[in-house]
Protein backbone atom coordinates (compact mmCIF):
# COMPACT_ATOMS: atom_id res chain seq x y z
CA UNK A 1 0.00 0.00 0.00
CA UNK A 2 1.56 3.15 -0.79
CA UNK A 3 1.88 5.70 1.98
CA UNK A 4 -0.66 8.91 2.16
CA UNK A 5 1.35 12.07 0.89
CA UNK A 6 0.86 15.78 1.71
CA UNK A 7 -0.51 18.13 -1.57
CA UNK A 8 -0.92 21.70 -0.46
CA UNK A 9 -3.25 24.05 -2.31
CA UNK A 10 -1.63 27.73 -3.34
CA UNK A 11 -4.81 29.30 -4.12
CA UNK A 12 -8.70 28.54 -2.52
CA UNK A 13 -10.38 29.97 -5.50
CA UNK A 14 -12.30 27.77 -8.06
CA UNK A 15 -9.91 25.47 -8.97
CA UNK A 16 -7.95 25.05 -6.19
CA UNK A 17 -10.95 24.76 -3.73
CA UNK A 18 -12.64 22.03 -6.09
CA UNK A 19 -9.23 19.81 -5.89
CA UNK A 20 -9.78 20.18 -2.26
CA UNK A 21 -13.22 19.68 -2.06
CA UNK A 22 -13.00 16.98 -4.59
CA UNK A 23 -9.93 15.00 -2.81
CA UNK A 24 -11.93 14.74 0.57
CA UNK A 25 -15.36 14.59 -1.27
CA UNK A 26 -13.59 11.15 -2.76
CA UNK A 27 -12.38 9.58 0.20
CA UNK A 28 -8.91 9.87 -1.79
CA UNK A 29 -5.52 8.53 1.05
CA UNK A 30 -4.18 12.28 0.20
CA UNK A 31 -3.73 14.81 3.16
CA UNK A 32 -5.00 18.12 1.75
CA UNK A 33 -3.66 21.73 2.82
CA UNK A 34 -4.19 24.85 1.53
CA UNK A 35 -3.73 28.39 1.87
CA UNK A 36 -4.43 31.89 -0.18
CA UNK A 37 -4.07 35.33 0.05
CA UNK A 38 -7.31 36.01 1.40
CA UNK A 39 -7.81 34.27 4.39
CA UNK A 40 -11.83 34.27 4.13
CA UNK A 41 -10.73 31.94 1.70
CA UNK A 42 -8.46 29.65 4.26
CA UNK A 43 -11.14 29.53 6.93
CA UNK A 44 -14.37 28.90 4.53
CA UNK A 45 -12.16 26.20 3.49
CA UNK A 46 -11.62 24.61 6.49
CA UNK A 47 -15.26 25.13 7.72
CA UNK A 48 -16.56 23.44 4.55
CA UNK A 49 -14.07 20.28 5.18
CA UNK A 50 -11.74 20.62 2.28
CA UNK A 51 -8.70 21.05 3.95
CA UNK A 52 -6.85 19.08 6.79
CA UNK A 53 -5.07 22.04 7.61
CA UNK A 54 -5.31 25.46 6.60
CA UNK A 55 -1.79 27.89 6.64
CA UNK A 56 -1.89 31.74 6.55
CA UNK A 57 1.57 31.82 4.71
CA UNK A 58 2.09 30.14 1.37
CA UNK A 59 6.03 29.25 2.46
CA UNK A 60 3.82 27.11 5.71
CA UNK A 61 1.92 25.62 3.53
CA UNK A 62 4.36 24.11 1.14
CA UNK A 63 7.29 23.07 4.32
CA UNK A 64 5.33 19.73 4.55
CA UNK A 65 3.90 19.03 1.27
CA UNK A 66 5.19 16.33 -1.30
CA UNK A 67 2.98 17.87 -3.84
CA UNK A 68 2.70 21.74 -4.53
CA UNK A 69 0.14 22.63 -7.02
CA UNK A 70 -0.13 26.46 -7.79
CA UNK A 71 -4.07 27.12 -8.00
CA UNK A 72 -3.86 30.97 -9.22
CA UNK A 73 -4.17 32.78 -12.73
CA UNK A 74 -1.44 31.83 -14.62
CA UNK A 75 0.54 35.39 -14.21
CA UNK A 76 0.36 35.07 -10.57
CA UNK A 77 1.69 31.16 -11.01
CA UNK A 78 5.01 33.06 -12.25
CA UNK A 79 5.29 34.98 -9.30
CA UNK A 80 4.52 32.35 -6.84
CA UNK A 81 7.05 30.18 -8.15
CA UNK A 82 10.04 32.90 -7.32
CA UNK A 83 8.56 33.71 -4.31
CA UNK A 84 8.18 30.34 -3.05
CA UNK A 85 11.22 29.14 -4.58
CA UNK A 86 13.34 29.59 -1.28
CA UNK A 87 10.88 27.52 0.58
CA UNK A 88 11.20 24.28 -1.35
CA UNK A 89 13.53 21.27 -0.84
CA UNK A 90 14.43 18.38 -3.14
CA UNK A 91 12.45 15.83 -3.70
CA UNK A 92 9.29 18.40 -3.33
CA UNK A 93 6.89 18.31 -6.77
CA UNK A 94 5.44 21.40 -8.19
CA UNK A 95 2.15 21.68 -10.41
CA UNK A 96 -0.42 24.41 -11.80
CA UNK A 97 -3.30 24.27 -13.23
CA UNK A 98 -2.63 27.52 -15.96
CA UNK A 99 -4.34 27.68 -19.05
CA UNK A 100 -1.24 28.77 -20.87
CA UNK A 101 2.24 26.67 -20.33
CA UNK A 102 5.03 28.00 -22.06
CA UNK A 103 5.16 30.77 -20.15
CA UNK A 104 4.90 28.65 -16.73
CA UNK A 105 7.50 26.21 -17.53
CA UNK A 106 9.87 29.17 -18.72
CA UNK A 107 9.52 30.57 -14.93
CA UNK A 108 9.55 27.22 -13.15
CA UNK A 109 13.43 26.54 -14.92
CA UNK A 110 14.07 30.45 -14.03
CA UNK A 111 13.20 29.98 -10.37
CA UNK A 112 13.16 26.56 -9.43
CA UNK A 113 16.05 25.34 -7.21
CA UNK A 114 17.94 22.01 -7.94
CA UNK A 115 16.11 18.87 -7.34
CA UNK A 116 12.64 20.59 -7.44
CA UNK A 117 10.49 19.02 -10.47
CA UNK A 118 7.94 20.71 -12.32
CA UNK A 119 4.92 19.40 -13.56
CA UNK A 120 2.51 22.07 -15.89
CA UNK A 121 -1.00 21.36 -15.79
CA UNK A 122 -4.25 22.26 -17.00
CA UNK A 123 -7.21 20.86 -16.21
CA UNK A 124 -9.91 21.14 -18.67
CA UNK A 125 -12.89 22.30 -16.65
CA UNK A 126 -14.66 25.46 -14.99
CA UNK A 127 -17.61 27.33 -14.07
CA UNK A 128 -18.22 30.99 -15.24
CA UNK A 129 -18.58 31.39 -10.92
CA UNK A 130 -15.19 32.05 -9.19
CA UNK A 131 -13.69 31.76 -5.88
CA UNK A 132 -14.27 29.64 -3.66
CA UNK A 133 -17.46 30.16 -3.31
CA UNK A 134 -17.84 28.57 -6.38
CA UNK A 135 -15.79 25.07 -5.68
CA UNK A 136 -17.51 21.97 -6.06
CA UNK A 137 -16.18 18.46 -5.55
CA UNK A 138 -17.01 16.42 -8.87
CA UNK A 139 -15.61 19.38 -11.28
CA UNK A 140 -13.27 17.33 -12.49
CA UNK A 141 -14.65 13.35 -12.42
CA UNK A 142 -15.12 12.73 -16.45
CA UNK A 143 -12.79 15.49 -17.58
CA UNK A 144 -9.49 15.87 -18.93
CA UNK A 145 -6.36 17.17 -16.81
CA UNK A 146 -3.82 17.99 -19.68
CA UNK A 147 -0.13 17.76 -18.42
CA UNK A 148 2.86 18.90 -20.32
CA UNK A 149 5.93 17.29 -19.41
CA UNK A 150 9.57 17.91 -20.39
CA UNK A 151 12.38 15.32 -21.62
CA UNK A 152 13.72 15.99 -18.45
CA UNK A 153 10.73 15.61 -16.00
CA UNK A 154 11.32 12.87 -13.53
CA UNK A 155 9.14 10.03 -14.35
CA UNK A 156 8.29 9.68 -10.51
CA UNK A 157 7.01 13.55 -10.42
CA UNK A 158 5.03 12.91 -13.51
CA UNK A 159 3.70 10.06 -12.35
CA UNK A 160 2.58 11.85 -8.71
CA UNK A 161 1.20 14.62 -9.92
CA UNK A 162 -0.79 11.78 -12.64
CA UNK A 163 -2.46 10.14 -10.11
CA UNK A 164 -3.66 13.29 -8.50
CA UNK A 165 -5.28 13.74 -11.20
CA UNK A 166 -6.53 10.15 -11.81
CA UNK A 167 -7.91 10.64 -7.98
CA UNK A 168 -9.95 13.34 -8.94
CA UNK A 169 -11.70 11.20 -11.69
CA UNK A 170 -9.84 12.90 -14.35
CA UNK A 171 -8.60 11.43 -17.80
CA UNK A 172 -4.82 12.51 -18.07
CA UNK A 173 -3.35 13.42 -21.50
CA UNK A 174 0.36 14.32 -21.96
CA UNK A 175 1.46 16.97 -24.86
CA UNK A 176 4.23 19.17 -25.52
CA UNK A 177 4.26 22.60 -23.95
CA UNK A 178 4.43 24.49 -27.21
CA UNK A 179 1.16 22.21 -28.87
CA UNK A 180 -0.78 23.17 -25.65
CA UNK A 181 -0.74 26.55 -26.07
CA UNK A 182 -1.19 26.71 -29.82
CA UNK A 183 -4.29 23.94 -29.03
CA UNK A 184 -5.63 26.13 -26.93
CA UNK A 185 -5.41 29.43 -28.52
CA UNK A 186 -7.77 27.68 -30.94
CA UNK A 187 -10.14 25.86 -28.99
CA UNK A 188 -10.63 28.31 -25.49
CA UNK A 189 -8.40 31.40 -26.13
CA UNK A 190 -9.37 32.18 -29.55
CA UNK A 191 -13.35 31.83 -28.83
CA UNK A 192 -13.34 34.11 -25.55
CA UNK A 193 -11.89 36.77 -27.77
CA UNK A 194 -13.94 36.69 -30.31
CA UNK A 195 -16.94 36.71 -27.55
CA UNK A 196 -15.40 39.39 -25.93
CA UNK A 197 -15.26 41.51 -29.48
CA UNK A 198 -18.71 40.35 -30.58
CA UNK A 199 -20.14 41.40 -26.65
CA UNK A 200 -18.54 44.75 -27.42
CA UNK A 201 -19.70 45.27 -30.79
CA UNK A 202 -23.28 44.18 -30.09
CA UNK A 203 -23.18 46.83 -26.76
CA UNK A 204 -21.91 49.58 -28.74
CA UNK A 205 -24.34 49.57 -31.50
CA UNK A 206 -27.33 47.88 -30.26
CA UNK A 207 -29.86 48.76 -27.73
CA UNK A 208 -29.95 45.98 -24.83
CA UNK A 209 -33.65 45.16 -25.75
CA UNK A 210 -32.56 44.76 -29.52
CA UNK A 211 -30.06 42.64 -28.36
CA UNK A 212 -32.24 39.94 -26.71
CA UNK A 213 -33.84 39.50 -29.67
CA UNK A 214 -31.44 37.22 -30.77
CA UNK A 215 -32.55 34.26 -29.52
CA UNK A 216 -29.92 31.86 -28.31
CA UNK A 217 -26.97 31.70 -31.01
CA UNK A 218 -25.81 35.49 -29.32
CA UNK A 219 -26.24 33.59 -25.84
CA UNK A 220 -24.53 30.58 -26.95
CA UNK A 221 -21.71 32.86 -28.12
CA UNK A 222 -21.50 35.32 -25.27
CA UNK A 223 -22.11 33.07 -22.28
CA UNK A 224 -18.42 32.59 -21.83
CA UNK A 225 -18.12 36.49 -21.55
CA UNK A 226 -19.75 36.17 -18.04
CA UNK A 227 -16.55 35.03 -15.93
CA UNK A 228 -13.87 37.42 -14.73
CA UNK A 229 -12.04 39.67 -17.26
CA UNK A 230 -9.01 39.54 -15.33
CA UNK A 231 -8.02 35.59 -16.26
CA UNK A 232 -8.59 36.45 -19.58
CA UNK A 233 -6.51 39.27 -19.82
CA UNK A 234 -3.99 37.05 -18.36
CA UNK A 235 -4.30 34.21 -20.52
CA UNK A 236 -4.05 36.27 -23.66
CA UNK A 237 -1.11 37.94 -22.50
CA UNK A 238 0.56 34.76 -21.14
CA UNK A 239 -0.12 33.15 -24.92
CA UNK A 240 0.46 35.54 -26.94
CA UNK A 241 2.11 34.01 -29.56
CA UNK A 242 -0.49 31.75 -30.08
CA UNK A 243 -3.17 33.85 -29.50
CA UNK A 244 -1.59 36.09 -32.44
CA UNK A 245 -1.54 33.34 -34.51
CA UNK A 246 -4.67 31.94 -34.13
CA UNK A 247 -6.53 35.30 -34.49
CA UNK A 248 -4.64 36.10 -37.85
CA UNK A 249 -5.90 32.28 -39.25
CA UNK A 250 -9.43 32.97 -37.99
CA UNK A 251 -9.53 36.74 -39.60
CA UNK A 252 -8.41 35.60 -42.89
CA UNK A 253 -11.07 33.21 -42.93
CA UNK A 254 -13.81 36.01 -41.86
CA UNK A 255 -12.04 38.51 -44.19
CA UNK A 256 -12.68 35.78 -47.36
CA UNK A 257 -16.22 35.46 -46.11
CA UNK A 258 -16.56 39.34 -46.40
CA UNK A 259 -15.25 39.73 -49.92
CA UNK A 260 -17.38 36.46 -50.83
CA UNK A 261 -20.37 38.60 -49.51
CA UNK A 262 -19.61 41.59 -50.83
CA UNK A 263 -19.15 40.55 -54.32
CA UNK A 264 -22.02 37.68 -54.12
CA UNK A 265 -19.76 35.54 -55.04
CA UNK A 266 -21.70 32.14 -54.43
CA UNK A 267 -18.89 30.03 -55.35
CA UNK A 268 -16.65 31.53 -53.27
CA UNK A 269 -18.98 31.22 -50.36
CA UNK A 270 -19.51 27.33 -51.43
CA UNK A 271 -15.88 26.82 -51.12
CA UNK A 272 -16.17 28.71 -47.62
CA UNK A 273 -18.58 26.71 -46.20
CA UNK A 274 -16.86 23.35 -47.75
CA UNK A 275 -13.96 23.82 -45.50
CA UNK A 276 -16.02 25.28 -42.58
CA UNK A 277 -17.15 21.76 -42.33
CA UNK A 278 -20.50 21.65 -41.65
CA UNK A 279 -23.36 19.68 -41.08
CA UNK A 280 -21.86 16.91 -38.62
CA UNK A 281 -18.45 16.83 -39.81
CA UNK A 282 -16.82 18.36 -36.59
CA UNK A 283 -15.85 15.53 -34.51
CA UNK A 284 -15.90 18.01 -31.45
CA UNK A 285 -19.66 18.76 -31.95
CA UNK A 286 -20.02 14.89 -30.37
CA UNK B 1 -67.05 34.48 -32.88
CA UNK B 2 -64.95 35.21 -35.40
CA UNK B 3 -65.26 33.04 -38.72
CA UNK B 4 -62.33 30.34 -39.98
CA UNK B 5 -59.73 31.22 -41.98
CA UNK B 6 -57.67 29.24 -44.18
CA UNK B 7 -53.76 29.70 -43.95
CA UNK B 8 -51.81 28.00 -46.58
CA UNK B 9 -47.97 27.31 -46.09
CA UNK B 10 -45.75 27.17 -48.87
CA UNK B 11 -42.76 25.21 -47.63
CA UNK B 12 -43.11 22.44 -45.35
CA UNK B 13 -39.72 22.12 -43.88
CA UNK B 14 -39.03 22.48 -40.45
CA UNK B 15 -40.01 26.15 -39.32
CA UNK B 16 -43.58 25.59 -42.17
CA UNK B 17 -43.97 22.31 -40.69
CA UNK B 18 -44.17 23.24 -36.99
CA UNK B 19 -46.40 26.17 -38.11
CA UNK B 20 -48.66 23.67 -39.23
CA UNK B 21 -48.15 21.07 -36.54
CA UNK B 22 -48.67 23.56 -34.01
CA UNK B 23 -52.23 25.44 -35.27
CA UNK B 24 -53.43 21.03 -35.14
CA UNK B 25 -52.17 20.50 -31.89
CA UNK B 26 -52.91 24.05 -30.27
CA UNK B 27 -56.63 23.38 -31.74
CA UNK B 28 -57.03 26.65 -33.57
CA UNK B 29 -59.49 27.98 -35.36
CA UNK B 30 -57.50 27.99 -38.61
CA UNK B 31 -57.83 25.65 -41.39
CA UNK B 32 -54.46 24.65 -42.17
CA UNK B 33 -53.53 23.81 -45.98
CA UNK B 34 -49.86 23.31 -47.28
CA UNK B 35 -47.95 22.67 -50.42
CA UNK B 36 -44.17 21.75 -50.49
CA UNK B 37 -41.40 21.63 -53.64
CA UNK B 38 -41.33 17.81 -52.16
CA UNK B 39 -44.32 15.62 -52.47
CA UNK B 40 -42.99 13.95 -49.69
CA UNK B 41 -43.02 16.79 -47.40
CA UNK B 42 -46.58 17.30 -48.48
CA UNK B 43 -47.16 13.46 -47.70
CA UNK B 44 -45.44 13.36 -44.50
CA UNK B 45 -47.58 16.19 -43.10
CA UNK B 46 -50.56 14.94 -43.82
CA UNK B 47 -49.84 11.51 -42.16
CA UNK B 48 -48.90 13.28 -39.49
CA UNK B 49 -52.27 14.91 -39.22
CA UNK B 50 -50.63 18.75 -39.89
CA UNK B 51 -53.31 19.65 -42.75
CA UNK B 52 -56.07 19.79 -43.20
CA UNK B 53 -55.47 19.60 -46.81
CA UNK B 54 -52.04 19.22 -48.68
CA UNK B 55 -51.09 20.24 -52.16
CA UNK B 56 -48.92 19.74 -55.24
CA UNK B 57 -49.11 22.71 -56.49
CA UNK B 58 -48.27 26.26 -54.99
CA UNK B 59 -50.63 27.79 -57.26
CA UNK B 60 -53.66 25.35 -56.21
CA UNK B 61 -52.66 25.77 -52.25
CA UNK B 62 -53.18 29.69 -52.16
CA UNK B 63 -55.82 29.97 -53.95
CA UNK B 64 -58.40 29.86 -51.14
CA UNK B 65 -56.08 30.78 -48.53
CA UNK B 66 -57.17 33.87 -46.76
CA UNK B 67 -53.39 33.84 -45.26
CA UNK B 68 -50.25 32.73 -47.23
CA UNK B 69 -47.41 32.09 -45.68
CA UNK B 70 -43.98 31.76 -47.66
CA UNK B 71 -41.71 29.07 -45.07
CA UNK B 72 -38.72 29.03 -47.25
CA UNK B 73 -35.05 30.00 -47.50
CA UNK B 74 -35.07 34.01 -48.09
CA UNK B 75 -33.91 34.17 -51.29
CA UNK B 76 -36.87 31.02 -52.47
CA UNK B 77 -39.06 33.71 -50.72
CA UNK B 78 -38.05 36.20 -53.08
CA UNK B 79 -38.94 33.83 -56.22
CA UNK B 80 -41.85 32.73 -55.00
CA UNK B 81 -43.20 35.91 -54.41
CA UNK B 82 -43.24 36.61 -57.99
CA UNK B 83 -44.27 33.12 -59.35
CA UNK B 84 -47.23 33.13 -57.29
CA UNK B 85 -48.39 36.77 -57.81
CA UNK B 86 -50.74 35.74 -60.86
CA UNK B 87 -52.12 33.09 -58.58
CA UNK B 88 -52.95 35.90 -55.74
CA UNK B 89 -56.29 37.85 -55.48
CA UNK B 90 -57.44 41.20 -53.57
CA UNK B 91 -58.08 40.80 -50.14
CA UNK B 92 -55.63 38.09 -49.32
CA UNK B 93 -52.96 38.51 -47.04
CA UNK B 94 -49.18 37.18 -47.79
CA UNK B 95 -46.67 36.51 -45.00
CA UNK B 96 -43.21 35.15 -45.13
CA UNK B 97 -40.85 33.84 -41.83
CA UNK B 98 -37.09 34.85 -43.71
CA UNK B 99 -34.45 36.04 -41.35
CA UNK B 100 -34.20 38.92 -43.96
CA UNK B 101 -36.68 41.16 -44.65
CA UNK B 102 -35.62 44.46 -46.61
CA UNK B 103 -34.79 42.36 -49.29
CA UNK B 104 -38.14 40.13 -48.95
CA UNK B 105 -40.41 43.61 -48.81
CA UNK B 106 -38.35 44.94 -52.13
CA UNK B 107 -39.47 41.95 -53.83
CA UNK B 108 -43.29 42.00 -52.72
CA UNK B 109 -43.30 45.44 -53.72
CA UNK B 110 -42.47 44.33 -57.09
CA UNK B 111 -44.28 41.68 -57.46
CA UNK B 112 -47.67 41.50 -55.47
CA UNK B 113 -50.92 43.07 -57.59
CA UNK B 114 -52.03 45.37 -56.16
CA UNK B 115 -54.71 44.89 -53.33
CA UNK B 116 -52.38 42.15 -51.94
CA UNK B 117 -50.87 42.94 -49.08
CA UNK B 118 -47.31 41.85 -47.66
CA UNK B 119 -46.28 41.63 -43.95
CA UNK B 120 -42.86 40.42 -43.00
CA UNK B 121 -42.11 38.14 -40.51
CA UNK B 122 -39.41 36.54 -38.59
CA UNK B 123 -40.69 33.90 -35.90
CA UNK B 124 -36.77 33.60 -33.46
CA UNK B 125 -37.16 29.99 -33.37
CA UNK B 126 -35.32 26.99 -35.04
CA UNK B 127 -33.59 24.13 -34.36
CA UNK B 128 -30.37 22.86 -36.46
CA UNK B 129 -32.71 19.86 -37.35
CA UNK B 130 -33.92 20.96 -40.55
CA UNK B 131 -37.08 19.54 -42.88
CA UNK B 132 -40.61 18.25 -41.83
CA UNK B 133 -39.17 15.63 -40.03
CA UNK B 134 -37.78 17.81 -37.61
CA UNK B 135 -41.04 19.78 -37.14
CA UNK B 136 -42.75 20.01 -33.66
CA UNK B 137 -45.36 21.78 -32.67
CA UNK B 138 -44.69 23.80 -29.51
CA UNK B 139 -41.66 25.65 -31.60
CA UNK B 140 -42.89 28.78 -31.29
CA UNK B 141 -44.49 28.63 -27.75
CA UNK B 142 -42.97 31.41 -25.51
CA UNK B 143 -40.87 32.59 -28.39
CA UNK B 144 -40.57 35.92 -30.44
CA UNK B 145 -42.27 36.82 -33.70
CA UNK B 146 -40.96 39.64 -35.29
CA UNK B 147 -43.15 41.42 -38.44
CA UNK B 148 -42.02 44.36 -39.57
CA UNK B 149 -45.02 46.18 -40.83
CA UNK B 150 -44.33 49.41 -43.45
CA UNK B 151 -46.43 52.62 -43.25
CA UNK B 152 -48.89 51.71 -45.97
CA UNK B 153 -49.62 48.09 -44.67
CA UNK B 154 -53.22 47.67 -44.08
CA UNK B 155 -53.78 47.27 -40.13
CA UNK B 156 -56.38 44.45 -40.71
CA UNK B 157 -53.66 42.71 -42.59
CA UNK B 158 -51.04 43.15 -39.89
CA UNK B 159 -53.79 41.96 -36.92
CA UNK B 160 -54.60 38.99 -39.37
CA UNK B 161 -50.92 37.78 -39.48
CA UNK B 162 -50.20 39.06 -35.14
CA UNK B 163 -53.27 36.86 -34.93
CA UNK B 164 -51.68 33.98 -36.17
CA UNK B 165 -48.23 34.21 -33.99
CA UNK B 166 -50.32 34.75 -31.25
CA UNK B 167 -52.20 31.37 -32.09
CA UNK B 168 -48.77 30.08 -31.95
CA UNK B 169 -48.47 31.03 -28.33
CA UNK B 170 -45.56 33.80 -29.62
CA UNK B 171 -45.00 37.27 -28.24
CA UNK B 172 -45.13 40.28 -31.48
CA UNK B 173 -42.87 42.46 -31.48
CA UNK B 174 -43.13 44.92 -35.10
CA UNK B 175 -39.90 46.79 -35.40
CA UNK B 176 -39.09 48.75 -38.65
CA UNK B 177 -37.42 46.56 -41.73
CA UNK B 178 -34.02 48.05 -41.77
CA UNK B 179 -33.81 48.05 -38.03
CA UNK B 180 -34.45 44.34 -38.45
CA UNK B 181 -32.19 43.39 -40.73
CA UNK B 182 -29.39 45.96 -38.23
CA UNK B 183 -30.10 43.94 -35.33
CA UNK B 184 -30.59 40.71 -36.68
CA UNK B 185 -26.95 40.97 -38.81
CA UNK B 186 -25.42 41.42 -34.94
CA UNK B 187 -27.46 39.22 -32.75
CA UNK B 188 -27.56 36.42 -35.44
CA UNK B 189 -25.59 36.29 -38.75
CA UNK B 190 -22.48 37.94 -37.26
CA UNK B 191 -22.47 34.94 -34.65
CA UNK B 192 -22.98 32.74 -37.47
CA UNK B 193 -20.42 34.33 -39.56
CA UNK B 194 -17.87 33.83 -36.75
CA UNK B 195 -18.62 30.73 -36.08
CA UNK B 196 -18.08 29.35 -39.61
CA UNK B 197 -14.80 31.33 -39.54
CA UNK B 198 -13.69 29.59 -36.25
CA UNK B 199 -14.86 26.17 -37.90
CA UNK B 200 -12.56 26.95 -40.76
CA UNK B 201 -9.30 28.23 -38.84
CA UNK B 202 -9.50 24.97 -36.36
CA UNK B 203 -10.35 22.41 -39.11
CA UNK B 204 -6.98 23.53 -41.31
CA UNK B 205 -5.04 24.09 -38.07
CA UNK B 206 -5.75 21.08 -35.40
CA UNK B 207 -6.10 18.05 -35.93
CA UNK B 208 -10.05 16.80 -34.59
CA UNK B 209 -8.14 14.98 -31.31
CA UNK B 210 -6.60 18.01 -30.64
CA UNK B 211 -9.57 20.06 -31.23
CA UNK B 212 -11.65 18.23 -29.29
CA UNK B 213 -9.54 19.02 -25.75
CA UNK B 214 -10.95 22.33 -25.78
CA UNK B 215 -13.78 21.40 -23.72
CA UNK B 216 -17.61 23.60 -23.68
CA UNK B 217 -16.49 26.89 -25.30
CA UNK B 218 -15.52 25.54 -28.48
CA UNK B 219 -18.65 23.12 -28.40
CA UNK B 220 -20.94 26.66 -27.18
CA UNK B 221 -19.11 28.37 -29.94
CA UNK B 222 -19.59 25.95 -32.98
CA UNK B 223 -22.93 24.34 -32.53
CA UNK B 224 -24.87 27.28 -35.01
CA UNK B 225 -22.62 25.65 -37.77
CA UNK B 226 -24.57 21.96 -37.74
CA UNK B 227 -27.47 24.18 -39.07
CA UNK B 228 -27.49 23.67 -43.09
CA UNK B 229 -24.93 25.87 -44.76
CA UNK B 230 -27.22 26.81 -47.45
CA UNK B 231 -29.50 28.53 -45.48
CA UNK B 232 -26.87 30.74 -44.11
CA UNK B 233 -25.33 31.27 -48.02
CA UNK B 234 -29.01 32.46 -48.84
CA UNK B 235 -29.30 34.79 -45.35
CA UNK B 236 -25.71 36.33 -45.41
CA UNK B 237 -26.04 37.35 -49.27
CA UNK B 238 -30.13 38.62 -48.82
CA UNK B 239 -28.93 40.75 -45.35
CA UNK B 240 -25.43 41.56 -47.45
CA UNK B 241 -25.24 45.57 -45.68
CA UNK B 242 -26.05 44.97 -42.38
CA UNK B 243 -23.75 41.64 -42.58
CA UNK B 244 -20.98 43.87 -43.77
CA UNK B 245 -21.37 46.89 -41.49
CA UNK B 246 -21.65 44.29 -38.35
CA UNK B 247 -18.50 42.10 -39.35
CA UNK B 248 -16.45 45.58 -39.82
CA UNK B 249 -17.68 46.86 -36.23
CA UNK B 250 -16.77 43.66 -35.05
CA UNK B 251 -13.16 43.18 -36.19
CA UNK B 252 -12.26 47.18 -35.58
CA UNK B 253 -12.86 45.45 -31.68
CA UNK B 254 -10.46 42.32 -32.48
CA UNK B 255 -7.93 44.24 -34.50
CA UNK B 256 -7.72 46.40 -31.19
CA UNK B 257 -7.62 43.50 -28.46
CA UNK B 258 -4.83 41.94 -31.22
CA UNK B 259 -2.67 45.32 -30.86
CA UNK B 260 -3.06 45.16 -27.24
CA UNK B 261 -2.13 41.93 -26.96
CA UNK B 262 0.88 41.86 -29.24
CA UNK B 263 2.53 45.38 -27.45
CA UNK B 264 1.23 43.89 -24.23
CA UNK B 265 -0.81 46.89 -22.83
CA UNK B 266 -2.27 46.10 -20.18
CA UNK B 267 -4.14 49.55 -19.90
CA UNK B 268 -5.64 49.15 -23.40
CA UNK B 269 -6.50 45.60 -22.67
CA UNK B 270 -8.35 47.11 -19.45
CA UNK B 271 -10.39 49.59 -22.01
CA UNK B 272 -11.20 46.46 -24.41
CA UNK B 273 -12.30 44.35 -21.80
CA UNK B 274 -14.37 47.11 -20.03
CA UNK B 275 -16.72 48.36 -23.08
CA UNK B 276 -16.95 44.22 -23.81
CA UNK B 277 -19.16 44.42 -20.85
CA UNK B 278 -18.21 41.34 -19.28
CA UNK B 279 -19.43 39.76 -15.84
CA UNK B 280 -23.62 39.98 -16.41
CA UNK B 281 -24.07 43.22 -17.88
CA UNK B 282 -25.24 41.62 -21.03
CA UNK B 283 -28.72 41.77 -20.34
CA UNK B 284 -29.16 39.00 -23.05
CA UNK B 285 -27.53 36.33 -21.13
CA UNK B 286 -30.80 36.36 -18.82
Amino acid sequence: MTPRRTVTLVGLGLIGGSIAASLKARRTRWVVTGTDRRQGSVDLARQRGFLDEGYAEAAEAVTGADLVILAAPVRAIRSLLCQLAPHLRPGQVVTDVGSAKVSVLVGARECLPEGVAFVGGHPVAGTERGGIEGAVPGLFEGRTCVLTPEPDTPPEALELVSALWRDLGSEVVCIAPDLHDRVFAYVSHLPHALAYSLVGAVSSDLEPHQASLGGTSLRDFTRVTASPAAVWKDVFLENRAALLGAVDAFSALLAELRSAVEAGDEEALDRFFLRAASEGRNPWHR
